[in-house]
């Protein structure tokens, strides 16, 4: 499996000419997902040539403006161009009944079925299950209710050794619940370890979205050891009380949390505006976990 | 007077790469106002250098998201950039309880007093005073309770011919009130008529803003004679139907009103997505009023 995620918008708070607030394109397996929707987030499908028409799900981290306030645009013009299929949105408490209210004075009947399930501060556990994959959601540290997401492929079946299957006479019957990890047993009662039949199970793909938070200990067990982490680094280290004041982290902070939970890639976004360039975010960000990347709008990577 | 208008978006519905939905900045006597607020109007204002602190008001037709789903992130962003200055916003009701309901949730308290005057459908009548000049709002006829704005310079007072003036010897005390229009009586007992006494006043300017709407006569006697009426053309005469379906207006229907009301020229917009180019909405509306111009996003006029 792979995770392709298109970056639509990585700047902070307030809009700029060179940068949209937070909206992530993903595309999983065919599938096709939005985490956050902030202001002018569909001019930017439009922009990528992302079709909202095939939009399965939409995750909203919190209910701060820069990552929600291109949700009911997006939504309106679903239904003006005809949507059918429902869609699923996941998203803190609130979202619902905003929404419910700016469709009521709109008087706007959508014509496809909006699926918004509702999540209570501080809740941690699956809120997405998408096949070979899942998504579930954490609590973040931000100054108002806040989720990060985490998209996990399933963990794999096993690969039998052909070899070692013929050489115990392994019944077909059994051999499903070898490569989910079971030892064998022969007809004479020998026990034969899962090792000895099977090769490991190829990693399963991860991706965490952490934004907006203030680092803490707390949500390093749900990144942890994910291919590909994107942390918001709203400031670079000399802001650290700015920071710290806003509920955001900077630099060294998103890479410190990247290596103690050692992920595999970090890609830094979140961006405040008075950051036009981000080398400076970039290089004090590497000097502590050298896998680093800082995104911007229209850029793609595909995890896997 | 002058009032200066700069089109930030004449699209309808759903936003395109080449025009944005509604949104006019204008100018008058160095006050600021913004008729509509649709999504990315932000953005526009600083792609055309406008500075969202100088705003004084926001005048909001309807509660169609095309028409104001950009009015909450501009809020925020005045919040977060430290407005103190008092934001006037006038616009149907439902729109005070939508953004109390999202400032709500995402705990914000802005730093300065909006002060929204909500309109109850069918309202006509003045919505603001700016000392030289006056706003007042109408009704139109769209599928929800939806507002036209009309712009006008108060009306001038009359130039004393000093001549006359010397003639009569009116006292310095009398001559206010016939500047305003009043004849005058002398010592003797004779009414000298005011035309005798004074040069009619020079013209007062009006602006007037007509989106969403379909044609009717209702609301000709709000637009008659201004010196430049906006109107919506979202479609070319051949979508007629479609045109009544959604309470919109053909070219045709624009041109007509514009015709009937005697105005002096005409700006349409609000134009289908399906138009990338408007030539043909342009040619249909001068085949019945010459004085028509199609507008574009970043197109500034000046009324005067």
């Amino acid at each position: 499996m792979s995770i392709q995620i298109t970056i639509l918008g990585c700047g902070s708070a307030t809009p700029t000419l060179f940068r949209n607030p937070t909206a992530q394109w993903l595309e999983i397996h065919g599938r096709f997902f939005l985490i956050d929707c902030g202001e002018g987030t569909q001019v930017e499908m439009l922009r990528y040539k992302l079709k909202m028409s095939k939009l399965k799900a939409v995750f909203i981290s919190h209910l701060h403006g820069d990552h929600f306030f291109g949700l009911p645009g997006l939504i309106s013009s679903m239904h003006l161009m005809g949507r059918k299929e429902k869609l699923q949105i996941i998203g803190p408490e609130g979202l619902k009944e905003i929404l419910e209210l700016i469709f009521k004075f709109s008087e706007t009947s959508l014509r496809f079925p909006l699926d918004i399930i509702e999540l209570k501060a501080g809740f941690a556990g699956p809120v997405f299950t998408g096949g070979s994959f899942a998504v579930e959601c954490f609590p973040l540290n931000h100054r108002i209710p806040c989720f990060g997401f985490k998209f996990s492929e399933n963990a794999k079946m096993r690969n039998l050794k052909q070899d070692m299957i013929d050489f115990y006479a392994v019944p077909v019957n059994d051999r499903k619940k070898i490569k989910a990890g079971s030892d064998f047993i022969t007809p004479e009662g020998e026990r034969i370890p899962n090792e000895v039949l099977c090769h490991p199970p190829s990693t399963s793909v991860s991706y965490a979205f952490c934004s907006d938070t203030a680092p803490n200990s707390d949500y390093i067990k749900y990144i942890e050891g994910v291919d590909a982490l994107y942390h918001e680094a709203t400031f670079e280290n000399d802001l650290e009380q700015r920071a710290a004041d806003t509920f955001h982290s900077t630099a060294a902070q998103a890479a410190e949390q990247a290596r103690i939970a050692r992920v595999k890639r970090l890609y830094l976004g979140h961006f405040s505006s008075r950051y036009r360039e981000t080398e400076i975010i970039l290089s004090q960000a590497k000097s502590i976990f050298p896998e680093t990347e800082t995104v911007k709008d229209g850029y793609s990577f595909t995890v896997e």
